[in-house]
């Protein structure tokens, strides 16, 4: 029998019917058996200051250990001014704070996103990345899922509609299952 | 007579003790005469989230007022996980939300960056510039103030000790006050 | 009278059908009266090698000569895996030699793309940025002209069929002559 | 027995006493038992003209199925102008066109660098590894080899004397050599 991955999803936007949400709902609908996905929502993180870091509130602490229990991460960013939100980069730089562990370290994780433009939040994505590098963690390089449009590809329901692009959320979930238990320490 | 510069300068880190923080005081040292730097603390600027867009908090309006009147802004900025901070980020999403008008459009901008490894903060100053270009600000090419090994160079009181560096600081605003002025609408 | 620029254009390309140099035959069909565009072809540029940079070759003098006479530089690059085409970083990489004078410091420039893909070029556009920070050029932020889907908009004469990006182009010269006017040196 | 992995290394520059092809003949004399290092110069590779590329020359096919045939690659790329130089870029260029196959998919590479000045390259191995996104290569993270001042570090008879550099390099390669055999497609 085959076994399942478990992955934590987060959306880098506070917003309630933020369009990368929707990503990840989408994700959810459409992924393969193997696949179990637990959503994170950021809203309570506080805002990262070093001097409290050794006091992490529950909020942080309760991510952290998620990331830890997870096989992957999928993450749905927005764009906002040419990079990523400071809402995710915030959330990442609390959890990425060793004095707890760094759960961050070697995970895979594959990278979603949604904007009103007609990148689909691309440079967000790239910026992610060059963080990854330093995290020590793996994201898959392809497919690149980059809703433009997404108003016109997100329903007044929060529903993805776009065709093609629920078939490449499809086959990033699928490339991510193989990618994850390749890089897994084999036992 | 010489007119002078107004220049609003913030470093992206809550953190009391912030070695950016020094480098903003160290500016404020050794600044031109025809310069006049006000600073501003994040403290208190929260997460971004865009159904609050239109009830800004009076930390970002006041964020936002004092961009408009700046002639020019100095920013130092840490490097997290090799980009920006998010709370820095977070801020500039902030001032950025065109709802109650962008004061960052064709703002003039000097970066400084001050870590605790070799790269002195390198990789979150360019990332910055490329959220500068959606912002349509215009930053200082050189000098590039990126202090590394921050702890031997700032001492226990805050205060920055490297001379190359303060030397650096003040050529950055010299220039500062020649990109300004070019800059600015001739009336 | 208005006095009138002088702009040094040329595409990262050799291809004869190149779509980016389409886009600067384009630029010359609707440039404003007060531009002056001088088209140079990379073509004929030696592979740079430090070995031989005090024997730069007749082509690469003629290069740095021509840009040194230029009051700005106008750029129309393809993105060739996610980055700057080779070709094109070459004749840059050649002409910032300082050996026989970096020509380049201090220049304003304005950047178009074109691609068959969606995102018309701009990850070239970002690293070629970053490239000009290093140069001390000035580039233009806005408006980015990137053109995607070229093969639909150019014809088979060569000629830029797409309404938007020609307006784009125009506009993108407008700016840079009242950019290169203010980084101007007043005399 | 373990079994060995097959490496294809070069170095991105011209120039007969190259820093970076310093540091690759570092890595030969510093690799593991279980690695096979084979070195490629570029010098030969032409200017990539999409026109051509249905006859690429014998340097290029060769170059194409050195990469085809080696298990992963390691790149020693310098600096020029905050990004990748001409030549590399233009090399890789020309091996990913996929006319007559892209060898460079799925493949593992490490990447080292060495610059004059203090940050050893690093700008280059960023924009390299956006380039891998596009073309699904696999680089590794960590350790990241980026030497400094390089004149004092390799002597005058191109030996890298650095040992922290040295360390380095010997620890890439073994990352290189369990990165590529998890990577391996398992028969």
């Amino acid at each position: 029998m085959e076994s399942s991955i478990k992955v934590l999803a987060f959306a880098g936007s506070l917003r309630e019917n933020s369009y990368n949400k929707a990503l990840v709902r989408a994700a959810i609908g459409i992924k393969p058996d193997n696949v179990a996905i637990e959503v994170f929502d950021l809203e309570g993180i506080p805002l990262y200051n070093a001097d409290l870091e050794n006091q992490p509130t529950q909020k942080v602490v309760e991510f952290k250990s998620k990331i830890k229990a997870a096989d992957a991460l999928l993450i749905a960013t927005p764009e906002y001014n040419y990079s990523i939100p400071g809402i995710l980069k915030n959330a990442i730089d609390w959890s990425s704070r060793p004095n707890v562990g760094n759960p961050l370290e070697g995970k895979p994780v594959a990278i979603m996103s949604a904007s009103i433009g007609r990148f689909g939040g691309a440079r967000a994505q790239y910026h992610l990345r060059q963080t990854f590098v330093f995290l020590n963690m793996h994201p898959i390089n392809q497919p690149e899922v980059m809703l433009s449009d997404a108003p016109h590809n997100i329903d007044e329901n929060g529903n993805l509609t776009n065709e093609t692009t629920l078939k490449l959320i499809r086959q990033l979930l699928e490339t991510l299952v193989i990618w994850t238990k390749q890089l897994k320490p084999q036992t």
